[in-house]
């Protein structure tokens, strides 16, 4: 058996309130926690976003009724809420800024609004941007000048990496995530995903980028599950929406690449335990960790998973690793790879 | 009589090859030589585009043909030039990139493609963008991460120049240029100018951002006029092409704003000779200087003017201070405001 630190996902989407037929805090903890997460920060585009004191305490309340593991919540930046943003920052993970094309309402696309969001926001506390490609370069210069720390979602492309890698050299206070959909597939993967449920943002990208990612692990602070879950009907349908669910494949595809000398034990914990535990000031949880049969093969199975939406992108896919046992703060969540923390068992981190 | 320095303006379009009939290097020199220009750098968007050994041994053969004043011609960057550019910069007066929609072929959209210009890019010589709101952030960004000069071409709104200003505060190595279109009209101009005489970009901006570009005349290195002359008809037509004519009445406006106070003289020098020549490492043109009128004030009449193009936005409107002599290399190119220099006369500054 493997002890590991329990995990920590910073890029969840739980989908409440709004969108309960896809996920809920009950049924998206009750997937981290299957996948070895004790603690996840939830993603502001639920609908309502999460903008404003009003929203935030809804979205609060609907977390600490259902998670079973420990969690906070991302604030959204918009064009007229920068000041009570910025003065709700502490009982925030961080500031989310949306500057490309993604799901939901949220999205700043004025340089005016985006940069009196890096003004304005108190230089302790996190800021996380979904920037793609030139969006990536725009937001980078602006943290920086404004004196910001950045932290950098979902990175997809060699360009992408580049900048991020020459940007730490320079001395920039810039982190990044890595999803592992974008680590295990590419483009090249999409016709046997089919149309609809290949649909993600950041796009799966070429052979060639995903190569990028490996080769720079070292400029990678954490895997992120990007967990993203839509159900199957709205995934086949004819307006798929992008975003594939991912807490419950996580571990398993990276012990794989463990097992396979792709990446150490070491670096799978940095990324999945004490960077995001260090970029996002979070509390250590006492008497928490998980065990985990490193030995055990299997294949992806969405139908076995807690996750609501009941599909994965890596159906079928063979993985390393079974998560047995999950102690958080000093309960046994998990046994015989079994969820038994209820609802409300979870903390909000930043409460 | 007030005597001048020989003018520099670092952002004219002079159509040749590819649309003379708009304005050609006989035609566009003339113009600048009656607007006090004794030197103009002339960007690479002609048809072909300047973008290779051949396309600039072409322009260059045209400049010298034709120009009446010094000139010094941009290569622009494409996707697929990059190293091909690199090793032609010194024959040019620098590297233009276009971020941003603007009139012709060049643009560069792709993160990769603008990295590599700016990795590859001999330092030393001057880089110039196109690059509106967000995308300024992002090649700023790009430049000073692999610390190469840049300079922003028609920086126009209130964002951009706080953007720049606080780039400076930090140490980048980022200069900028306004025109006198951004300084003397805004959008509330637009109905007087028609929808289609009114077509530029950047596009006539806010009241608010004209009165920041005033405000932060300390930011603001050049003054160029981006001359970009097309004919009245195509701007009256039904696809209207972007782009004023301005090298005949920049001179008069600014003096204008010298003559209300909200401009010394020194700082007019500066910006349209002193800045560009040091920016753009210009050698001093040896006796060459200009005779001004200073006290003379007249209405801007496109009929008078020497641009092929024959319209401008600034019909009518009040200027100060006619260009009567000027002297370029020891002869007299200008005298009783006619134009006297031959096609021919100009010398590429860096042949």
């Amino acid at each position: 058996m493997l002890t590991l630190p329990g995990l920590i996902d910073p890029h969840v989407h739980m989908r409440e309130p709004g969108a309960t037929h896809k996920e809920d805090w009950a049924s998206g903890t009750a997937a981290a926690l299957a996948g070895g997460f004790t603690l996840v920060l939830a993603m502001p585009n639920t609908h309502p976003p999460v903008v404003d004191a009003r929203s935030l305490a809804a979205a609060q309340a609907a977390a600490m009724a259902g998670a079973r593991c420990d969690f906070g919540l991302y604030l959204g930046g918009t064009v007229d809420n920068v000041k009570q943003a910025a003065g709700l920052a502490g009982r925030t993970a961080g500031l989310k800024l949306y500057l490309d094309q993604t799901y939901g309402p949220l999205r700043l696309d004025e340089l005016t609004a985006i940069a009196a969001h890096l003004a304005h926001w108190p230089p302790a506390r996190p800021i996380v941007a979904h920037a793609e490609g030139r969006s990536l370069a725009m937001v980078m210069a602006l943290a920086h000048l404004h004196r910001r720390r950045l932290h950098v979602a979902h990175l997809s492309r060699a360009d992408e990496i580049a900048l991020v890698r020459l940007a730490k050299q320079r001395g920039w206070r810039v982190t990044c995530e890595v999803t592992p959909h974008h680590l295990f597939l590419c483009e090249e993967d999409l016709p046997a995903l089919g149309p609809g449920r290949g649909e993600v943002r950041p796009r799966l990208a070429s052979r060639a980028d995903q190569q990028a990612l490996w080769k720079n692990l070292e400029v990678i602070d954490c895997f992120a599950s990007d967990h993203a879950p839509h159900t199957l009907a709205e995934k086949d349908g004819p307006t798929p929406p992008p975003g594939f669910p991912g807490l419950e494949t996580a571990l398993g595809l990276l012990l794989g690449a463990v097992h396979e000398r792709r990446l150490t034990r070491t670096m799978l914990v940095e990324r999945m335990a004490s960077n995001p535990r260090r970029i996002f000031g979070l509390r250590a949880q006492p008497q928490t960790s998980l065990e985990v049969d490193e030995r055990a093969r299997w294949e992806v199975r969405a139908a076995e998973m807690h996750s609501r939406c009941a599909w994965s992108p890596f159906e079928g896919y063979p993985v390393r690793g079974r998560v047995t046992r999950v102690v958080l703060r000093g309960h046994e969540v998990v046994r015989d790879g079994e969820v038994r923390a209820a609802p409300g068992y979870g903390r909000n981190v930043f409460g």
